[in-house]
């Protein structure tokens, strides 16, 4: 019997690694990442004043983690442009999600048990573009997890990391937040699965290919439908990032390295002091412009808090 | 005599496409996109502040498409300083428009009639660019008439299109406002450029390239000349925007797309709710900021209403 | 006795060229870099609130150099990755300074006797960078001066040259000042090296490769230690630059370009005239936003004017 589920999860894996992204998938992934455009603020406008300007956006939504591995690779970033059949797709979709008569489309799309099969079939897709991106640095650089990392995140969270970039296209600029400042759940979630990916590449893990795709492609679907189910937004990671926050980053606290009293001692060239003053300045106006807070609270990171106040708005930037 | 006219054309084409920009032409390109720089506002107390960052900005008007289509192209954005002779002769002119004694080379340069002749045969520069970008897109994607486009438009009109790089040089940031935003004149006949020559390539349109070239050359350089004598602004694709923007892009009015009666039904998770309001509020911002207007009138597309507006401001900017 | 002292020398400078930088002299700029780093306004709260944003900036403080020069070669900017030691090495180093409990590492590495030594050391990779530079420039573009120049400045000051978007990592944004618009001291040197290292490669100087190293190893760490012991900021080429941008950059004095009445003659399509006003104006706002000031004095040149009054800053800034 338990051999016999054994068994069934292999050939499952195995049917899992050899499902085609192309075009269901690849439609859904493209539907949600053009309705995440549609919703964020602005958005709607910028599409009546130049569809032009909305349609690349769009397309930075869809095919971002493309461009920016392309980039981070010196591959040409007009790339993806070259796979017609994909960028009429996602033209379509875009087309339909914004300018379909009576917003029939969008409306439907945005029921929510459509919207959650939708978003489940998305996340599928990050599966596959984590794997190709560890994969095509793998061939590029044999032996280095670092980039197989790096370009593993880049090509599964792309959208999300270009934001600022994307933004910009629509005339909006946010320079005091971006990905790494404060990562949403899409793009932790995707860092994890690049360096889990990067480590079965490099034989590290003891697992093979397809069942580390099952287990991977499991976790974020059905984390992702219970974030959206419940709309609650508590991380699953967050008491390890807490736990790791507080071992390794608090080393010397905030305060102590603020106050001019224990810094006296470091100054030399009067340079410190001169930044010092500054620095808190700086922090509080970077509190209220980017929302932030000093961890006061010993017991939660910082991240972890942040994602609770925002994982509405997260999982719309970037799903 | 009607044939004989026909043959008079065919040889003029064949003379026009063996025309060397080099060096007249090239000369003329630089000598007005310099002087567009100038006329940047703030551009000559940054001549005088910092020299350099003044002759880097001069060099991304002069180079710009080059440099962005080697980027989109992943090939090496320092490859126009290669040429050192294009180089020294934009440098000689930059130095020439911005440093000569009694102002005198922009005072000439700046006489309508020798304007009128400068700003023609940099028109027919843009030809030659465009055709450039869509043979070096073609010799590496055979058959992707969208990355030919791209490229061809990126070469055309790159100083355009990097504009908010190019001002960032020059300590100016205008994040509300960009070429896609609001395309200028100049963009928008690249474009177009950039797609006829597009389909000669993948012969889908049935002219020799030497045709289209004398056809397009001819077009471009007399509507620059009607638009700066006439001061006129109006585009001649007004008429052409307006139908198509009203036939595709007003399915959905943003009216209802807006209101939150509509959106009622849609809403599921709540998200849409959620953004909705902030998305009036950015809009009304974003429109003091960019002076752009939502489309009341339904006569016209926005684009053209603004291009009306800020011809003036165009003509010079990416001329 | 003259001949033993030259002899000596030779032996010097060959001794010099053949040191190796890894790891002292590397961990000695990583040192500086992430200290200078920390230096930042903002930097220690970012360091609190997203180690991840705090790391990646300290990554382009130690390798921006590298990442610069690859992208402008159109070569992978993941590429420093590649090199797990360098990268590793400068990890732990950022780790010690902003997170070390006690603050330790920082408070004995800003002890002005051994951050004079770090420094000193730091200037010695300088060296190697732009030479590394130059001669990677001259390996693709045999005969291209500039390429050359441009890069060894990329490789060399590349932490400086990309500052506004390290600080965008950071959530911090000052479009209004980069080091082209105001060249800091290290910038600034960094460019005449790459000039000197690229004349000896194309032998348009009488130097012998390891004779130059030796001659501008020795300049750049002796003005460096007096700029850190004196705190005086007089730039050595202070008087030069005044020299070259009095001769030069005065030609049409900017109150001559700006007033109307002067303009008036060149006016013809009437558009110089609408931007002049704004340009006054915008200059207003961007003196009052950048600190800059028109060259009133005609005695000095302003980047040595903002060079006595930022160097303090600037020390740090791209140290």
């Amino acid at each position: 019997m338990d051999v016999l589920g054994l068994l069934y999860l292999d050939e499952l894996s195995h049917g899992l690694a050899n499902l085609s992204m192309f075009p269901y998938f690849d439609m859904a992934h493209y539907v949600v990442s053009v309705m995440a455009l549609r919703e964020q603020p602005g958005a709607l406008e910028v599409s009546r004043v130049s569809p032009l300007a909305c349609w690349f956006s769009s397309m930075l939504y869809c095919f971002g983690g493309a461009v920016l591995s392309g980039v981070m690779l010196a591959e040409p970033p007009v790339a993806p442009l070259t796979n017609s059949t994909s960028v009429l797709l996602a033209s379509i979709i875009w087309y339909l999600v914004f300018y379909c008569p009576m917003d029939l489309v969008y409306c439907c799309a945005a029921v929510l048990p459509l919207r959650l099969v939708l978003s489940g079939m998305k996340e599928v897709t990050r599966t596959w573009k984590v794997l190709g991106g560890v994969t095509q640095a793998h061939s590029k650089y044999k032996d280095s997890l670092l980039v197989m990392i790096a370009i593993g995140w880049a090509r599964g969270a792309g959208g999300g990391l270009i934001s600022n970039f994307e933004q910009l296209v629509r005339g909006v600029w946010k320079p005091e937040t971006n990905e790494l400042l404060k990562m949403s759940y899409p793009t932790k979630i995707t860092l994890i699965g690049a360096v889990l990916f990067a480590l079965q590449q490099s034989h590290y893990l003891p697992f093979q290919k397809h069942h580390l795709m099952l287990i991977y492609t499991v976790f974020i679907v059905v984390n992702k439908s219970r974030m959206m189910l419940t709309g609650s937004s508590t991380s699953p990671f967050a008491t390890i990032e807490s736990a790791i926050y507080k071992t390794l980053f608090t080393g010397s606290s905030p305060y102590a390295a603020l106050t001019d009293e224990v810094k006296k001692p470091c100054i030399d060239n009067g340079t410190t002091n001169k930044t010092s003053s500054p620095a808190r300045t700086k922090e509080s106006s970077e509190n209220r412009a980017a929302g932030t807070h000093t961890p006061v609270s010993p017991v939660r990171g910082p991240n972890e808090a942040k994602e609770e106040s925002e994982n509405s708005i997260n999982c719309k930037k970037t799903d």
